[in-house]
């Protein structure tokens, strides 16, 4: 142990986030020490401020600083009447930087598997089924895994057949080769092909 | 832009740690924020007492939360009589995990580089100088760059031939196979071999 249990501490914590380990979050450490200006001092006052500020939207389940987050408060994107359903903020995210427009999103907190004990009830499914009746069109914008279809499945059947649910295409993604497509994904594409 | 002027200021931060781009960053945020209690308070506390506490040894150059440093401070580092160069806090902390022993250590803070623009002068050396004459070894624990082994040489010269100057063995990595290593490493292994 080198350092300190201040920074040890600090090391232990930033080795638990996504996509770091103990190495990298060493890394990380010090090079945030030797930018303590210009890089540590900003980051602990970004954390400070965003734990204040941080919460979850009581309608969508979106992740903002204010509740209803800001595209629940929006009344523009309530015009469109499309709602998008995500497994996650992160998907909700992702949308939003692909230009998905002026629409509402639902975030189920995750999607149904039996294995991993999580059923209906421990997503968002009630607060979605009192919400679809406002939209005109319900988009289901799972991953496409075995848990993701199986969970759109399931909204499909439990809104019925008077709303309208839609799928995102499947399809060969932009700057694909299709040597090194799945079959399965290559099929859909076919099936779906579009006149140019 | 999702989620807030405080998050995405927290995620432009985050993705100028080594280690972490944009989207990484966004997942570690996001992650953060889903265990608020369990991570992101701790680590914004852990940040926070970290920011108060570091500090650069001013004998060594190594980082802690004390100056002089835990090692420079600890008497029975001294008695061996053994000083380690090396270019990085980063590498000082490498040598503590393998197991270095009771030696101290010494930070150039980097290495020459006249294609950069390092000379001499922007390296700890003045401070090597001085403190060489108190040690009865110094190890030179460069990275075995063509910059770490010029700056290497640099030192032997002007440490002069009074002082017992020893560089780390160069062989076979434990766990590396001879098929996929180096020429320049596998002759030195070969010409460094010891009877077993």
């Amino acid at each position: 142990m080198s350092g300190g249990p201040e920074i040890e501490q600090l090391i232990q914590l930033l080795a638990r986030l996504p996509g770091l380990g103990p190495r990298s979050a060493r890394r990380a450490v010090l090079h945030m020490i030797k930018k303590k200006e210009q890089l540590m001092l900003p980051l602990s006052a970004a954390l400070d401020r965003a734990v204040a500020a941080v919460r979850t939207c009581e309608i969508c389940g979106n992740v903002d600083t204010a509740s209803p987050c800001s595209i629940c408060s929006d009344p523009r994107r309530g015009e469109s009447g499309i709602l998008i359903v995500v497994e996650d903020v992160s998907d909700l995210w992702a949308l939003e930087r692909a230009g998905a427009g002026q629409v509402r999103y639902h975030v189920l907190g995750g999607v149904l598997s039996p294995l991993d004990g999580i059923g209906p009830d421990d997503l968002n499914l009630d607060s979605l089924a009192r919400r679809a009746g406002d939209y005109s069109e319900i988009v289901l914008a799972m991953n496409a895994t075995v848990d993701g279809q199986t969970t759109a499945h399931y909204i499909t059947d439990r809104l019925g057949p008077g709303a309208k649910v839609t799928r995102l295409a499947h399809g060969v993604p932009i700057g694909g080769e299709l040597d090194y497509l799945d079959e399965g994904t290559l099929s859909q594409a076919l099936r779906a092909r579009t006149q140019i």
